[in-house]
């Protein structure tokens, strides 16, 4: 089979500011560390590695959970671990539904075996506790699923007043914190979460591939009590859970790579502090809504109930948000995300996450908007620059 | 929680020669590739590497099959996307167990509701087709699993004569080229092979995290036949093809990192041509075989069945072959493997794959191993590396 290329270009994507979805922007030390001299996925060196990451993982999780480790595989398998381990066939599951990850959650019960019921949410809007003892007044569910911070909407879901309601009638708690954990508070042991997932690749800003995962006592006594073994090798937590701890048995080859950078990834969070952390992603929220409100946009979710860390805002009738985001990309190397689910063709997805939350790209996103929104023909009522600078000064409010 | 230590130590593994059974060394180019800007998983350059990746896995593959892609996980998930797709409760699966690796398709068959029937191989020696002729007479299975290279045993199964046989029952064939992709041939399309997968980190020297596989269209067509959804959302192919093909629809957050690492890897082994790289693969094996044979140190596997990519040396009696490993780490950074099932605490298992199927690498792990069997207490013939230099010098025999 003759390639039908003689060669192939050097590798050269050029420079990007990462501002959608994920992946974020990746701190220099971050690439240094992936690109330390490979190790054996058993070698001593590499299960110190594993250990700190652990640690920190615990830090970041704030949690005291043994079973503290990180799929090698993305976000969405790190869902799928969590749901096949603690879902058998004909299990009652509720998963609160209010975007395109609460929807996966779903879709992934129903695949393995267990029995779906759907709370379907409001556009833009939280689940209430009402909400959830209504829907468990009809059932017993042994898991609830909830995402924190829904990355196809922006809604952030308030978690500490919903939790209680479900452990009153004894099922899990399993929360997505793919776009939460690291940017916002996520209190693993104080709020009762007993089954809590994340990637890699948004607040913590280390490179796609990993995901991150923690389960305490309660959840690993469910999966304990299974009568079916999990219906997948890979995801098999007793399985990989052996590898990460005690006699280190081999399972599968760690991404030796991934687990470097997200080690140094993890050690820049806890040098800058975890509170210091989400103390910055709110205070760039603050700035790029500032900035968005005067430039006369509009933002998806109510002031609220929205993520300090992705938001999506509407593109202005009659502007067609893909040219503006190929505008962006190409002008200024500038990635914002399109819509999804609902929103497809109808809003960018901006992220502040991790390392692209940082005033220099909340400056040059507001910047950037207004020029291609100019250029696209669209009125901007105001400068979101000076908006946003002023919040940075202290003198202008958000 | 607070973390019990106050700083954690900049990351350094130090150098390493990788000669166990994967991960193997990265030529300085992929490291380079890997450490390259992230860009999103949808952004246009990005999608242009997929494009690349799927080119050049099809020439490594040997193959015109249109869906060949890479999983985002590690060479075992590409064994259970293959199963999983492949396989519905109740389908007959027969599987070929030489060793570790067949015995995990075997689990992951069960794990998925196939109806297994095993077929245990002699230690140390392929499949006949004769064996496998006898085991279809019994049994009409709708896939066969066969492992290439065994990395557990380091016997090589010939799939010429026997995947004739398996056709002739009207089976599909899955085979499992972990060790063996890139390091010696593995003609998909010429052979008639329906299903191959195999990990990055191997014959392929690219980071581990993600496992190449590539299905024909009589395996689509199993596929697309089924009753009943496939039981992972993650490893669904249908989805993720709708990634890597046609309207690229979003599925999961791809390893950006590794597939810039994978797509350099591939392209080194274009650059070199694949057919000078497995020259190079088994020039290798006979200096390497040749200075074993002169330490006076035995191969598990008979010398017409072994993989030039990955062999067990039996430790000799009364050596601790663990306490060899640990000197050769820390004297000289070269990391050997250890044995895996029924070979631990008996062997090394050397792996010549990729770019640690070198000269240098070979004259040091002779050299080296000389140098640890001395301090333990053993004796050595004669010079490894003596012999090995005659050979390269086309002055010695294998």
């Amino acid at each position: 089979m003759p390639l039908h290329h003689d060669s192939f270009a050097p590798l050269d994507p050029g420079r990007r500011v990462l501002m959608g979805p994920g992946p974020s922007d990746m701190h220099p030390r971050v690439y240094q560390a992936m690109g330390a001299p490979l190790t054996g996925h058993l070698d001593p060196y590499f299960i110190g590695v594993m250990d700190d990451t652990k640690a920190l993982l615990r830090y970041v999780f704030q949690t005291e959970n043994a079973m503290t480790l990180a799929i090698s595989a993305t976000g969405s398998a790190g869902m799928e671990t969590c749901i096949c381990n603690l879902v058998e066939p004909g299990d009652e599951v509720l998963i609160c539904v209010g975007g395109v990850f609460g929807d996966r959650m779903a879709q992934m019960v129903e695949r393995h075996g267990g029995r779906l019921i759907r709370l379907e949410g409001e556009p833009g809007r939280p689940f209430t506790p009402e909400q959830v003892r209504h829907a468990l007044d009809g059932c017993r569910p042994k898991v609830v699923g909830l995402v924190h911070a829904e990355t196809s909407t922006g809604v952030l879901q308030p978690l500490e007043e919903i939790i209680p309601v479900i452990h009153e009638h004894g099922a899990l708690v399993l929360v997505d914190t793919v776009a939460s954990l690291g940017g916002t508070p996520v209190k693993v042991d104080a709020w009762g979460i007993d089954v809590c997932y994340t990637g890699s690749q948004k607040c913590l800003s280390a490179p796609p591939g990993l995901a991150p995962l923690t389960l305490n006592g309660r959840a690993l006594e469910a999966i304990a009590a299974r009568k079916t073994p999990v219906d997948s090798w890979y995801m098999d937590l007793s399985l990989i859970n052996a590898y990460w701890d005690g006699d280190r048995t081999y399972h599968h080859t760690a991404p030796v790579s991934l687990f470097y950078a997200l080690r140094e990834a993890l050690v820049l969070i806890h040098e800058e502090g975890l509170e210091n952390g989400h103390r910055r992603h709110a205070a760039n929220y603050e700035a790029f809504r500032a900035g968005i409100d005067a430039m006369g946009l509009a933002f998806f979710v109510d002031p609220p109930h929205r993520a300090p860390t992705i938001n999506p805002v509407l593109a202005p009738e009659g502007i067609d948000e893909a040219a503006v985001r190929s505008r962006l990309l190409k002008d200024y190397g500038l990635e914002l995300g399109g819509g999804l689910g609902a929103l497809k063709g109808k809003a960018w997805r901006v992220g502040l996450m991790g390392q692209s939350s940082q005033r220099d790209h909340v400056i040059l996103c507001l910047g950037a908007l207004e020029q291609a929104l100019r250029a696209e023909g669209s009125e901007v009522a105001e400068s979101g620059v000076s908006a946003a600078s002023a919040v940075y000064a202290g003198t202008g409010t958000a």
